[in-house]
């Protein structure tokens, strides 16, 4: 896939990483970066994610053939339909949220009709850092995407995306919105809940005695309050599902434990260890 | 330090580092291994770990100079009474063992008058991965070892586990056993039933769906189901107490997040991150 101009609404580590893969790969002439703030994108420019910016978002889809919106989840619907009004026709645009539902509910009947066509995504990759100082050419070599057309979505836009994360590196995997908001709250949202209480409820005189199995533990805690505040709220059901699960599993270990049933604690254990055993090193 | 023979009771993952650790930095002529298995103490034998071997934990001691018991916790008592009783009495024992109250709580009262002496040792290093063929020389460079003599313990001989665990690479701190066990339960034990938790509510065809993250957060809930119950039966109520703080922190971010309240949950978030930055990566 070679396009003419590639423009970037959000060039922050997956943004940037976008451009940086794009530009690697020859995947876009032209590399248009869209921000609020001039100072950062004239770093991401700098540092090779984008070739040439704007904090009008309007200017910087007009000719873009692809837009990827890589904003914050409570900003991506906004920037979608702005994106989607201003950029030509023949222009796709896509996202790279980590929830869906919330974002296709925002923008449906504020899209044009005729006008450029909406196909979300969301990029299983990322980082508990931030910022296109951390971006990296192949954050999404090997990594999945998961695109999520909808029944009236143009099949040739939704290939146009399927094809644009492809040449990136990536991997495509195809579901429903609402799948994939229940897969990823088990997947994602969960186990940065579960990192952020442990952080929370550790003493910090405690972190001289931790040791590698703390630190991968609760490594994801160390995201951004803000940008992960808003993949809450944005998939609020399916995360408070999820959390009761993990709350009843944990129930379940309390109750084996504080009875002295060390077998049945070991068979918890046990089948735990089978699932991440099944995930690989 | 220079010992003449260092013995390892009990040669897997810990054991056998220590083995591999002492050999690389010349710390003991020669090391004997003991264990319950023949052909695993031959192959620890022949990865370098041990020089020579026995089953025999009373002809294993009866020449040391230092032994350290490496088995799993629930079987480290027996081992340090045994040792202690048929060691020379000039030999020093310690273990490895992740708790330290419940040993000193069983040895208590069992050891010989006037013979070996017992300082226990917690070094905060370690693996998912079990057994011999995953020891490393360098397990143990620049990590913590607890060690925690107690009042009546004579002060040479704690000098001399302090020592050793020093001249393995490692830095050495002195904690009473119930401020360890306190301390262990939240950055080590607490984390282990936390991601066993995250695993075990994760249905296996989600995997695909997972990212580093996940990874990350889950890593440790690949660790032996039994030596794990083990050490929670013997951590029991810091265990308990540590997850009630954890579940009461989860409660709180369940109660922001079923409220809508964005703003509490990135102050959640935010209290969480200060912890963990202040860890580093």
């Amino acid at each position: 896939m070679i396009l003419d101009q590639l423009t970037i609404v959000g060039v922050g580590l997956i943004g940037g990483s976008v451009g940086l893969a794009a530009k690697a790969r020859g995947v876009a002439r032209t590399v248009v970066g869209v921000g609020r703030d001039d100072r950062t994108l004239a770093r991401a420019a700098a540092g090779g994610a984008i070739d040439t910016y704007t904090t009008d978002i309007r200017e910087g889809v007009a000719a873009a053939d692809l837009v990827v919106v890589c904003t914050p989840v409570d900003r991506v619907a906004a920037d979608v339909i702005a994106s989607c009004h201003a950029a030509p026709p023949r222009c796709v645009v896509t996202d790279a949220g980590s929830t869906k539902g919330n974002i296709l509910a925002a923008v449906t009947a504020k899209l044009p009709v005729g006008g450029a066509v909406f196909v979300g995504s969301h990029p299983l990759a990322g980082s508990e850092k931030k910022g296109a100082a951390h971006a990296r050419a192949d954050l999404f070599d090997g990594r999945l995407v998961v695109v999520t057309p909808v029944p009236d979505t143009d099949p040739e836009a939704a290939a146009v995306v399927d094809l644009f994360w492809r040449s990136l590196g990536a991997q495509v995997r195809r579901m429903g919105v609402a799948e994939h908001d229940l897969a990823l709250a088990v997947t994602s949202h969960l186990p940065h809940a579960a990192a952020a209480a442990l952080a929370a409820t550790t003493p910090v005189e405690y972190l001289a005695l931790t040791a590698g199995g703390f630190r991968d533990c609760t490594r994801v805690a160390a995201g951004d309050p803000d940008l992960w505040a808003a993949i809450f709220a944005a998939n609020r059901p399916a995360v408070l599902g999820a959390l009761d699960t993990f709350l009843a599993s944990l129930a379940d270990f309390r109750a084996a434990l504080s009875a002295g049933d060390t077998r049945a604690v070991a068979a918890w254990l046990l089948a735990a260890k089978q699932v991440r055993d099944a995930l690989g090193s």
